[in-house]
């Protein structure tokens, strides 16, 4: 029961209902492995916390002996949009695919035991299939099902185009699960309606329908959207721990609890304790330092915690300018028409995106110091000299080397 | 520009509307022939006075010195339809669609010099079509697209399902014209969404995109829907000439024009004169007389019309009974309980299907007679005779042997 109830812990959606336990109960009298599925697709190998919320549930299965299996996508990435259309999805050749795959695996190690996981590539059944047989899968399907998934409808209604491939797409996921015979597909909650399809033709294939096992999206950390590279809002699985520390310091206040249960690994105890502590008035800032280091302990460990701790604090609470930690720049002297430069032309060398008008205003407004000192002047002359200590805005240090 | 006007005649829809002129200045220019494509579904091989309105028109062209290509669509009727919803869409093996070919063949002869006309297989190529590259040509349409066919959009309007592998198969039809680079695809209005898609696919492709000309659809005998076996209304092109003769007698008046212009091969002037002779009080019926015989000598010959008026003269119109052609029936006496039988039960015999009332009130009304007497008696018992000769309703007449 035990083992249950934490199996079910965060699950937004689980189809059908109690489908789990039946599913657990089965394995048990056939003394089998549960197949528990989770799809990858290898055009975006970078894995983030959004990830790691199916991953940490996938690891759950795991530990309990069962069996996880990685389906990259190599079929569909190898396609990819050949309409043009949708730049995030060129097609990729067998080396980029794998290239991409083992990027993945290895940050899956981060989270899950990738030796004792299946990892196939779809391309192994979908290349060979011939396009008779593909027909006959498709045509399992209907026109109004495929309209019922959310962004579908919404393109078809607005008279924003939807190239034919993409309705077949889900259909070839769901061949996926016919394929592999699996118990359980994973995935966030935006992955309902594909996994449905895998139900639907696994049982037109007469075989057990898996179950659709569907965890929270996580908000990315400017706390809008789900967390998604596209979105630039996210804390990657190989970020260096003073970029995590940072990131999770940046998240709003109202995104506390979400990250308490999604991205930490505190215990139901810890964190009813947490929340306690919280209604009781205690500062947000110190509840998100606690989940910094939970997340960092989880994906580097325990030192690389306590130490970023330290660097975040140091660098950004402290007022202390001599104290920070400074990016050590090399200016070469071909970038340079003089030796003396304005606060603006100083101060674009490192922030390059920015507009003169925008530096001045920061300038202006008192956020830029050197050497200890704000300067508030846009066109005064700086000397350019070895050891030039420059700050800009709240988190960006340099140093002239 | 005589040869233009007549390739133009009857022609419901042109696309481009000056293509055609565009296409037969280029063959003269480039000295070849334009490959003129009629696609034919190996499903329903009886053609009927409807096809023989595009092939007619494929003849002109024949005869003019172009390629004709007709496109046995053996690929999509070996899958049929999947779903089995559509019974007339069960799938066929190849031995069965190489017969059902055959028999189209044989049936095209009676049109266009098949010798001349290239014959192929879808199969031949979309058999052996990889998934991944069938998915690379599914993706240049839209959904949108092909919603905007009219049965698909009502369909989808009015929630009847549509299988995915339906939208798929314009497509493939549209592949046959770029594998085959045809000039020109014929058809039925029917046929304009799914000729157009050859001309999307040719142009990304690019290849020159087909002219697409669809004949108008000759209403059937019954004068409601189109033409086609599955509303019985049709007029095969092997009937016999009693049959046809018999058929075109009973169409409506209003489709008299019709028939004139679409199934006879009478000169525009010949049209012309008997729309003439009809204003000035010509009786219809000697009219479709004239279609009825013209037809006939198209399919069969001069003598066979000629034969097939007197007999239907014989039969319907003149009133003696000794005069009439009697179908020869035998009777076992297996089939008979005693010497005797009722009315209802004589007559029931030859028409199984009608139910014993239907039988009685048609007795009732007069609609019966027996060796030239009206019998309006159901249970009169009726001895059973060699040679008794029975009428029932107009058309019907049976002698015993």
């Amino acid at each position: 029961m035990e083992t249950l109830k934490k199996l079910h812990e965060n699950v937004a959606i689980m189809l059908p209902e109690n489908g789990l336990e039946q599913k657990l109960q089965q394995a048990e009298k056939e003394n089998r492995k549960l197949k528990i599925k989770l799809g990858f697709d290898p055009t975006a190998p970078d894995l983030h916390l959004g990830h790691a919320v199916v991953l940490k549930k996938m690891k759950q299965f795991q530990e309990l002996g069962h069996q996880i299996i990685i389906v990259v996508g190599s079929f569909t990435a190898r396609i990819g949009d050949p309409t043009g259309k949708n730049k995030s999805r060129k097609p990729l050749n067998l080396e980029e695919v794998k290239h991409n795959a083992t990027t993945y695996i290895k940050q899956l190690s981060k989270i899950i035991e990738v030796d004792q996981a299946e990892i196939v590539f779809n391309s192994d059944w979908l290349d060979n299939l011939p396009f008779s047989e593909a027909l006959q899968l498709i045509s399992k399907v209907t026109v109004a099902q495929l309209m019922q998934r959310k962004d579908f409808n919404k393109r078809f209604t607005e008279n924003t185009p939807i190239a034919m491939h993409e309705l077949i797409y889900p259909i070839l996921q769901g061949f996926d699960s016919v394929q592999l015979e699996c118990d359980i597909e994973m995935g966030g909650t935006d992955q309902l309606f594909n996994c449905t399809m895998g139900r639907q033709l696994q049982e037109s294939h007469n075989l057990a329908p898996q179950i659709v096992m569907c965890m929270p999206l996580l908000r990315g950390i400017d706390g809008t959207e789900k967390m998604s590279k596209s979105q630039n809002n996210t804390i990657g699985l190989t970020d260096d721990p003073n970029t995590m520390f940072g990131k999770t310091m940046s998240i709003p206040d109202v995104l506390i609890e979400e990250f308490l249960n999604l991205a930490t690994d505190f215990s139901i105890e810890e964190r009813q304790q947490i929340n306690q502590q919280l209604i009781e008035g205690e500062n947000p800032m110190n509840v998100k330092k606690r989940i910094a280091k939970n997340i960092i302990k989880q994906f580097h460990d325990e030192q690389a915690a306590t130490d970023a701790e330290t660097f975040f604090i140091n660098q950004f609470q402290n007022k202390k300018f001599e104290d920070k930690s400074f990016k050590q720049v090399v200016i070469t002297t071909l970038n340079l028409q003089s030796n003396a430069l304005t606060t603006v032309a100083l101060c674009k060398i490192f922030k390059e995106n920015l507009s003169n008008t925008a530096i001045r205003r920061l300038i202006e407004d008192g956020a830029v110091q050197i050497n200890n000192e704000k300067i508030k002047e846009p066109y005064q002359m700086i000397e350019i000299a070895k050891n030039l200590k420059i700050k800009i805005g709240k988190r960006d240090f340099y140093e002239l080397q």
